[in-house]
């Protein structure tokens, strides 16, 4: 399996404490995440020619991730197109935190795909609501994150075909943080944490899950080779 | 629309302090939730005889709302069985919170319905995560309960035809606590909140929520008419 | 509630053998099957101003009906925006046949929308496969047209929230012919029938069935009110 | 991964046609089909002490595949309370054809599980509508079998959680023939082809189809080991 882990790598150039934490980028830090035994890992950033993401790398690709938070309207159109008709076709989408308002995500979706949001010094903790799902492959019962940005509801996303976690906040709200949905042939996943001034993607159930959304999402794109 | 409130009505009996919250047990308090302009309510308990549910009662009721708790293995078989049948055939049913262990309830799911609880002085805040939904008419972004019995995920019950609501508890969990099911012809919807001692069932949110439901799964039964 | 239908409004122009048929257009026969107590419609069509759907009618409109089918390439993208923001905000809409390459349903499905067809003198029979679904109401277990066009899957679209139509051919092939969707706070209904060529709006099981979705489309706009 | 087949296995002896066609047993053909590199597969039938399914056997078992048809009465009732709650445990479970009676899948599903049927000559054409589905992996559009049994909507079943194939019949019929649930970690896929006097299940894209849906439904319980 090949994956592309696209990250808009804006934030670790800018941001001492944001360099600090992934000091090869939120990119290498998910890398490290996904690699294993039968899985190919590339990275491509906002700032490279065709974000690198031209039509060689997407046609290769079998599971696309997607950190983007403050340049979403940076990232050219007709990419998002080709990007939209690859998932359609088959190639798997995790997104990720802040990504929820990528113009791929929301285009896929139809919908705002708004929700509250607050920095604060929330914990975070998902629950697992669906036990058996192969994304909660090796998790407990719950993930807790000692210090995370709070999204809350209501999100406006299609109701997922399949919800796999559910965030409590200290602050007192709830988000549907792990959400399945199948778009043509393409598995996509969101999956909330990863705000860029916490060490999310260092946290091992984290990480887990994120490998775990790339073998599901990936699943239907194999089916054709 | 003929609607049948079912009511265990022992801790009423039992429990000094259950019985000072509703003096005409938790079935009056429900009826009082649930009649209005073009709503019949009547009402059925557990040690009446057939339970109250004699099949001239069920066989003319559109809606049927069901609150029991610690009494569930003495409901008969056979009224499980022709209860389940009126579902099926297009009567409502709405099953409030220790009602998820209902063997009417059990038989329709046909999962354990088994959750995580504690009673202790959690708040509850329950999310409407499907804004638009008929059964959050009238209700803003949350409801909030400043003191009831924690349910907690894993709730063992089919992923929800339509999932409304979503509540946070003060001590860390979250529960799926407002699910939409289509079973035959018949819609049924779970409602968390409501342990006998708190005065939840005077809530005016929560009595909206209940006659929302009740509107929402009479529906089907009065399509027939 | 005061619906909306919008008809592209050529055929009936340009081939006599569809003005024969809808004499006062599509949308004259939609309206009609439309209209009934608490019900006002208006129409709209392509060659209007604004396509006719100026703000001020988009934002009076609590249910929008659309067919459409060789021009929907001319209808205006800041309209299919403004529409779909709407639709979001709770309006509901309701999506006729040849609409499912409508932009405003592509943009809020997220996939191709893409479908097998033929014109050929196909027989349609459409079953009821949730016969408790309000959109179903007061009809039979199918639905017969002597002669329509054929839609074939794989229909490229959401696995819908709701299924609540089966199509069969007489050449071989079924459709999932009418799909319910929740968007933000909007309802949506896809139905396949009513190739301009046949007498299918003319059908009263037919114009049931939408007069049905306008009901059930409408339920989530009129809460706002 | 263990696979159990679990086959009636009276037509076989009592009817010639059918020996003819099942020689060693629709379990037999059944586990050809199965059969594979890491899937290991045993075979058990009612006549068996305990049918077959003594605990150690149940306990032992990856997914479970369920034929039976006029016997379904016989099963003990025992059994299935222990194959259901190996079910909701992550057990994978296969339902065949006249399986959708089983006492098994009926608890799991809660519903009567009725259909309407026909004996005769129909050709069944099984399209898929969820191609990128693992169950559909290396399915071409559609699936045709020169001579079935007819099974017609409405299927009282809940909604599929996934809907896979969708049944055409000569006669005039549609059924949702492919249908995927979750109930508690289990996964449950029914699969509606094989009338035991026809030789469906020699048929290579009946074998893929179920072969796959083994290897779908048992990926939950592996998990655990």
């Amino acid at each position: 399996m090949r994956v592309t882990i696209w990250n808009e790598f804006r934030h670790e150039r800018s941001d001492p404490q944001v360099a600090a934490i992934y000091p090869d980028g939120i990119h290498g830090a998910l890398a490290d995440a996904v690699r294993g035994p039968g899985v190919e890992v590339g990275t491509a950033t906002l700032d490279e020619p065709e974000h690198g993401l031209p039509d060689e790398v997407l046609d290769a690709t079998d599971v696309l991730v997607w950190w983007g938070h403050g340049a979403h309207a940076e990232v050219d159109d007709g990419l998002v197109e080709r990007a939209r008709a690859r998932v359609l076709a088959g190639m798997g989408l995790v997104v990720l935190h802040s990504g929820h308002h990528a113009k791929l995500f929301k285009a896929l979706m139809g919908t705002t795909c708004d929700l509250q949001w607050r920095e604060a010094d929330d914990v975070e903790r998902l629950w697992v609501v669906a036990p058996g799902h192969p994304i909660a492959r090796g998790i407990g019962p719950s993930i807790e994150l000692e210090i995370e940005e709070m999204y809350g509801e209501p999100f406006d996303v299609p109701a997922p075909d399949e919800l796999v976690f559910v965030s409590w906040f200290t602050g007192g709200e709830v988000f549907r943080s792990g959400c399945c949905y199948t778009r043509g042939r393409g598995r996509i996943f969101y999956f909330r944490p990863g705000h860029e001034t916490h060490p999310t993607y260092h946290h091992p159930d984290v990480r887990r899950v994120i490998a775990n959304a790339v073998a599901w999402a990936g699943c239907t794109s194999q089916t054709q080779s």
